[in-house]
């Protein structure tokens, strides 16, 4: 059946945002991106886009924390994090008063996994997983197109790393001395640096120690969820090197363990985005269709 | 609706297998155990306690790993396994050939986990991860009472641990050297002391060893699956001075992160079992029942 309806998305990043119309089908008609600031200029800022484009709803993916499980007008509200302006910001709330349309909401990185799901590289899979490795590292995953919530959402880039022999920084991450995204987020490699990563070439030494935490990431998230493919995004993999280190690294830590049918060939389990950045976007218009209803999206 | 059908369910451990029938309830009318020794001696003697109860439908938990994704009579086979006489067995099929009902067949560790979400500890929970510490290390999850597989099923026990500076024992798991089972399983405490885990007393260092290394599965399974609620079980998880330490453990290492509504109280989201070593059973009268359809189950 051919939904003729159009729809609102929202990425909501710590440096963008980005609001878009279109369809449930991927089709993007029109965008707009502006850096992120506060809730209070930010959100007239997206309800001034959506204004005359008759959107039936809304599907927004932002940062995290979000609660995901509140009810009325706690349903989409950031909770407290680094970005001081939106920590208890009544997100899901404050969209749906201001746009006059339902609001789903979900995290980031969630909203991108359910967009390879449906449209990329994660297409005809049964549960996906979707690690980004960018400003901060973050995991979704959808269990046959759904996202997995739970307490909240999963917030895999937090999980422990065993640390690097010749590691020279300390954990860029706010609150763990120890974790994957403190250690292989794109900030953790300029710190290592003094340079960003792109600036780096693909046989410096830093790639090992990088596809070193990856890989563990990798590793725990595929024996402790059990996807059936891998997709990677984010800017810091956009460094395409990055894939045959990290695939050669997580099969050695196997041991032959896991292997399976879909994951014997490597190539196909573990891949990149094919999305080419949209893939949030086009996950909020599909999770705007309504199929993943929360008593108070409106939906 | 009372359903008044009678089922089936067979738990395949390393050591034991237990066969039992009783109701979706959670009621068992009859249960035989006997050792684990080869599909050829262990296949007809289920049969046999079958025979004449007139079930409708078997649910088995196996060790694993076990393919659940295979069709016709790959579905339900024992993979690649320590257990040589085991690796290989079509055991989906070979039951439903000499019982003659439709068999649903799952990880032991996500039948368990089925268990506990039903009747037990993670009853009226929305996703429940389950532990067990004993032979193995296995984790289980359901999300709204459904277990995860995709790629298989979830084998978390062999995730990723950083070894303790007081680590006196290489990993015993034949696969990792760097695993929690490797080294917080029974046999791993057996082979640090020369004597079982019950035979030591609770403020015995070699706890704090333990739980480093349980908390750091339990962290790891938290921030990748957003479980609602953890319940621990298995042989080790007796000793019940080991819940405040794995909490205390836990909380240290999130640093204030993913401490939401229902984590906060880590005494009511880390928990013990509450089924006595049923879990895995009740788990399997429930999948009998059919709610959990596999094409090639034949429910």
């Amino acid at each position: 059946m051919n939904d003729d309806r159009v729809f609102g998305a929202i990425e909501i990043g710590g440096t963008k945002i980005i609001c878009a119309v279109g369809k449930e089908d991927g089709t993007i008609f029109e965008r707009m991106r502006f850096p992120t600031s506060s809730p209070d200029a930010d959100i007239p800022a997206m309800a001034d886009f959506f204004s005359g484009h008759g959107i039936s709803s809304l599907g927004v993916g932002t940062f995290g924390p979000v609660d995901l499980r509140g009810q009325g007008e706690d349903y989409g509200t950031i909770l407290e994090c680094p970005r001081e302006k939106w920590s208890h910001c009544r997100l899901g709330q404050r969209l749906k008063d201001s746009i006059g349309v339902p609001v789903i909401v979900d995290s980031d990185v969630n909203a991108a996994c359910i967009g390879e799901a449906c449209f990329g590289a994660g297409k005809g899979k049964e549960n996906v997983l979707y690690i980004t490795v960018g400003t901060g590292i973050g995991i979704g995953f959808t269990i046959s197109g759904r996202p997995l919530h739970g307490l909240m959402h999963p917030e895999g880039g937090h999980s422990k790393v065993l640390v690097h022999e010749k590691e020279t920084i300390a954990s860029v991450c706010r609150l763990h001395p120890d974790c994957a995204e403190g250690f292989a987020s794109g900030p953790a490699l300029e710190k290592r640096l003094g340079t960003r990563g792109e600036n780096i070439r693909p046989d410096d030494p830093v790639w090992e120690i990088e596809t070193y935490y990856l890989s563990q990431l990798v590793r725990n998230c595929m024996q402790i969820l059990s996807p059936n493919v891998i997709v990677m995004g984010g800017g810091v993999m956009e460094q395409a090197h990055l894939f045959p280190m990290i695939r050669s690294k997580v099969l050695e830590q196997l041991h032959g363990h896991y292997i399976h049918a879909e994951s014997s060939d490597m190539d196909s389990y573990i891949v990149p985005s094919r999305l080419g950045g949209d893939q949030a976007l086009l996950g909020c218009l599909r999770m705007a269709r309504g199929v993943f209803g929360h008593p108070s999206s409106g939906l």
